[in-house]
């Protein structure tokens, strides 16, 4: 985050939107969900070396003339100047980068099944898609859509992409890793420098050196490139998926926008049930941002949820079908080995993951290594082909206080970090997952382990939950530890929301569980001392110490909610006065008494901010003295006026 | 929290409230406030060694047969056999005691005033008393009370109390430190051992060393003891009081008993404006938990909120009012010297404590020391007549990221040290206030400074909130640095709501903020490994993975939340089976399977719980081969049934 006075002509000005949380969805009759528009957030771009390189943020103009810029997620649906379709979906941003660099090659790709879309027959049933069509109404539910909206999504068809063959008849790899490896720093490196604030060059090394990643499908250049790493802000990501139960196709477009408004990096499709293919195709045509699944889930159901049917073929087939389909990165839950499942036999919750419980039960079933291990190297080979990233997913990780640091947990940590390698070598992009539910005084050991033994991969934890005794509000529970574990070098936080446990979450969780997440990733930047992240605390300080409340609300993580919260209180207008105030008011400022003595009399009397206050230090006692004797006197003239803070 | 399958036959049924946090706020037409009853909790009684001890405790019966035991700050408002009446207020639990001890005696007391509930005529008009009164109406607000409602708490008259002037003339120290140093355990010091789990000389010698405090005024025979330190289970306090413009007595009574239903160790009344002495005798009167206060807002209201007015004889009077009443703690602002204004000349947000404004605008227009710096001594006289406990303001806490351990904070946190000493010289409890705005980074300095120079006196901190960009979620702002502060040895925790900043807590924000910090309590009490503890988390965890769904909401921190979040999402009864669960499901259950194998073949297959699983570390590679066989044959006989679990 920047703070500046310079404004670009650029910059345009966003709709305000009526809609809370709660609110309608978009503007009346269109089709824009509803991370579209945000009130007072002005939509503008940053240029990089090359006209096509426009790197979106969120800039803020304070009554004071200034202008604070911050990162934005957020994606074309709030520029006003866009015109965006859930059904043409957003437009292909990275295509002609990625068709520059030669590498790759459009083929007819695999043929969609009904079984895809968890259907027996073979023809696929109409799929609900309510509001999110043109002709819909506005919140509309699925159930109230429109009859005979198409089941596939209508925008354009595209083949699938992915790497030439080459002349030793082996297709090489097309992945951020391998370019960043020889030395080439893409177009997708700098947009994602831009974003950081940091050099093009730099990035690149991080990413050569494995020890940061770009999630980016060359299938899916509709997203707007962004970094993952140590040495890199903070990301968050937020889990949306339907299930056999509920919510429809559109409502996950939602969910994922939403997402993206208030602050998600990326969005992970966790969909079981039907219409799994579907729903990732609307969803992957629609997101600004790179798309996480776990294709065990999808494998899962086309064996009809029996994990003993699971093959290398099923996992393979829908591996391939969704790196067509253009998703960036995925779960894989190789780290489950045989030998370790009898090291969750003391456990108070077992194997709480979902993936791991499934790849256990193969393995018992097998009474055989998985094959997600053994065919490991052959995984690599298909990824590497599309540039889709490992996130390897921690199927024993702890989930209670109780198992926290547990042997099971640390023997399939030691195995990621050896998959980790094998991947490396194959120029795939890895991260890694880690857990869970995690006291605070062992939050540090899995940091400190991974690291190590994953050679400094990108960690991707899930909060962690620093208790298990408040079902109901475990985003707060796990922002805890997920602050904590940020500040120490965790690369990317997975969201928890207030549901977790419970329920499925919906759209107001959703914002919770982000808004939730964005604090204890900025808490982390701040901690990590990353270069600006301060920039945004102090604009809102300042503007909160001058009374500027427009400017305090703009600059809140969530305006809407900060507004809304005063002016049930307190009065619109006395609310403006300092008599309202939590300091001692703008008639009679401390702050400002004091910056003048040392104006008046310090060694260095500009005045400009001085954390540790050494310009105070430098004052003499008779300068004081005489400081206060004219504040005094000062004080006096002014009515001896004071105004009374709100709360000590 | 201790785990028992013992049931005590005292044991009473807690009515189930039907009330959410909004709902109505007591039964029908009753003057019990909504701090009553408690869905699904036992109130229940721990004995101590005499009958007159009998410890609250909130006792959860399990479906499997056990109880869960745990800490209870809800006072007699959840006990079905206690009738309360906010107009009698509660029984004088600790009269006795305090008579026994024949060191104190009753006296006239100071004589009320007009203006010490802000009021300029010697008649004080009507005070507004709604829904507490019996007459009226469940839920009646304020203005809709019956007219003639008396202004003056109707309970019975009492006369002050204070310590007995001795043959030397001189009033000798009547406080819980000066009995410890004296080797004797109170019966408030059993009772508050007793909560802990504790031994009651564990406790005496933690007051004598001055590393905890034990507020409770003579004047304040109502409270249920308890003990604030920084080894014992870390407290929680929440701000309540009326303004100017909001709020009436009754709304003030109302949040202090619904604080305490939901876990407030003790309660602040930071009242302004009108009515502050008949609210804070409403709110003693009714209080099980200790009340602090800030004698400097009520002394300011007596000037006409004109600090340069303030003087050493009305703050003293306002002190004398307040012990008389049965204040048990003081915020003091004396560690606010004038050399110490300078300091905060480079600050972002200058001076940010209301009590530290006033006392810095004071001294600028006096040009003089501080008359709490210069009466200190004095001050100590007076507190150890009534015993109430000093709570060291710093009114230079930073405001913001920007000014966090600063110059100014620091020159004040040493004055506080020295007068920590004078203090307990005079056997006056005493505990230090604490930040504040923190980054993560900067907490730890914090509290080790405050340990060093403060001599291990029991810190009290407001948060630290971690960034400033989060108006409307401070409560998980500074949620996140209280857990880690607390973990580090913060003995207790100032709640922080969502309106912070932005407006007046009601009563939603109450819950909001108590509930959070009670989160971020029970972290920290995990974390420094605080015996039994885990126990909670445990009971839950181990319901949650038995499917034992309501064992799991009558466990939580909030059950009525969990419940409802529960039910919102999901059909009852599917989600009772595990294919809703974010496990492996009960009829195919990995856990299950691992403890057969370590039963089976383990080498001390007791099958109890082992966080380490040292238990399958021991198995042999032979062993696991023939289990695992053996499993997999028991998985196919099974029908090769996987209950998919709802997350990853």
């Amino acid at each position: 985050m920047t703070t500046q006075n310079a404004r670009t002509p650029e910059r345009a000005q966003g709709a305000p939107e009526s809609a809370g949380p709660t609110g309608p969805t978009g503007p009346t009759g269109s089709a824009e969900p509803s991370g579209s528009r945000a009130p007072g957030w002005h939509k503008d771009y940053v240029s990089g070396s090359r006209p096509d390189i426009r790197v979106p943020v969120r800039r803020v103009h304070l009554t004071n003339g200034t202008d604070v810029t911050l990162y934005d997620t957020s994606g074309p649906y709030t520029d006003p100047h866009v015109d965006t379709d859930v059904r043409r979906g957003l437009a292909p941003l990275r295509e002609h980068w990625i068709v520059a660099r030669g590498d790759t090659e459009e083929y007819a790709g695999r043929a969609p099944r009904p079984e895809d879309d968890g259907l027996k027959h073979t023809s696929p049933r109409g799929v609900r898609l309510g509001g999110g069509g043109r002709e819909a109404a506005p919140g509309a539910t699925a159930d109230a859509a429109p009859a005979g909206l198409d089941a596939v999504f209508p925008g354009r068809p595209r083949r699938p992409r992915r790497a030439r063959t080459g002349a030793d008849g082996v297709r090489p790899a097309v992945t951020q890793l391998a370019y960043a490896r020889q030395g080439v720093i893409t177009p997708e490196m700098e947009y994602a420098a831009l974003r950081e604030g940091r050099a093009p060059e730099f990035v690149r090394e991080e990413i050569a050196a494995g020890r940061a990643v770009l999630p980016a499908n060359v299938n899916h250049p509709e997203i707007e490139p962004m970094v993952i790493g140590r040495n890199f802000l903070v990301k968050v990501n937020a889990n949306i998926g339907n299930s056999a139960v509920t919510s429809s196709i559109e409502e996950e477009v939602e969910k994922m926008t939403w997402a993206t408004r208030w602050g998600a990096d990326t969005v992970m499709d966790l969909s079981t049930g039907r219409n799994i293919h579907t729903t990732r195709e609307w969803v992957l045509r629609n997101s600004p941002v790179p798309i996480g699944t776990v294709p065990l889930y999808q494998a899962l159901e086309k064996v009809d949820g029996r994990a003993e049917k699971l093959s290398w073929d099923v996992y393979r087939d829908t591996v391939v079908e969704q790196c067509e389909q253009g998703v960036d990165y995925v779960t894989v839950h190789a780290g489950v080995l045989l030998r370790h499942v009898p090291l969750t036999a003391r456990r108070k919750t077992g194997i709480v993951s979902r993936g791991g419980s499934i790849m256990a039960a193969w393995c018992l079933a097998h009474h055989r290594e998985s094959f997600l291990y053994t065919h490991f190297e052959e995984l690599c080979d298909i990824l590497r082909a599309y540039d889709v990233t490992f996130s390897l997913g921690d199927g024993l990780r702890p989930g209670s206080i109780a198992d926290a640091n547990d042997e099971a947990q640390f023997a399939e940590l030691r195995t990621l970090g050896e998959l980790t390698r094998i991947a490396r070598d194959r120029d795939v992009q890895t991260m890694v997952e880690g857990p869970g539910h995690v006291p605070m005084h062992k939050i540090k050991e899995n940091i400190d382990l991974q690291r190590e033994i994953c050679d400094e991969a990108p960690f991707y934890t899930l909060g962690p939950l620093t208790t298990d005794i408040a079902p109901a509000y475990d985003h707060i529970t796990s922002g805890i530890g997920a602050a904590m574990i940020g500040w120490w070098g965790t690369a990317m936080l997975c969201y928890v929301t207030p549901k977790e446990h419970l329920g499925l979450p919906d759209r107001d969780d959703v914002k919770t569980g982000v808004i939730t997440y964005r604090i204890a990733a900025h808490a982390a930047d701040l901690a990590k001392g990353h270069p600006g992240a301060q920039d945004w605390d102090d604009a809102l300080s300042e503007a909160r110490f001058d009374f500027r409340w427009e400017d305090q609300f703009q600059l809140a993580l969530d305006p809407e909610s900060a507004r809304a919260f005063h002016d049930e209180t307190l009065p619109a207008e006395p609310a403006k006065t300092a008599h309202f105030c939590s300091m001692c008011g703008p008639k009679f400022c401390s702050m400002r008494i004091s910056r003048d003595i040392n104006e008046r009399f310090g060694p260095d009397g500009d005045g400009s901010g001085d954390e540790e206050g050494s310009g105070g230090r430098a004052l003499t006692g008779a300068e004081i003295e005489a400081g206060m004797l004219a504040k005094s006197r000062e004080f006096a003239e002014s009515g001896h006026r004071l105004h009374l803070p709100l709360a000590d």
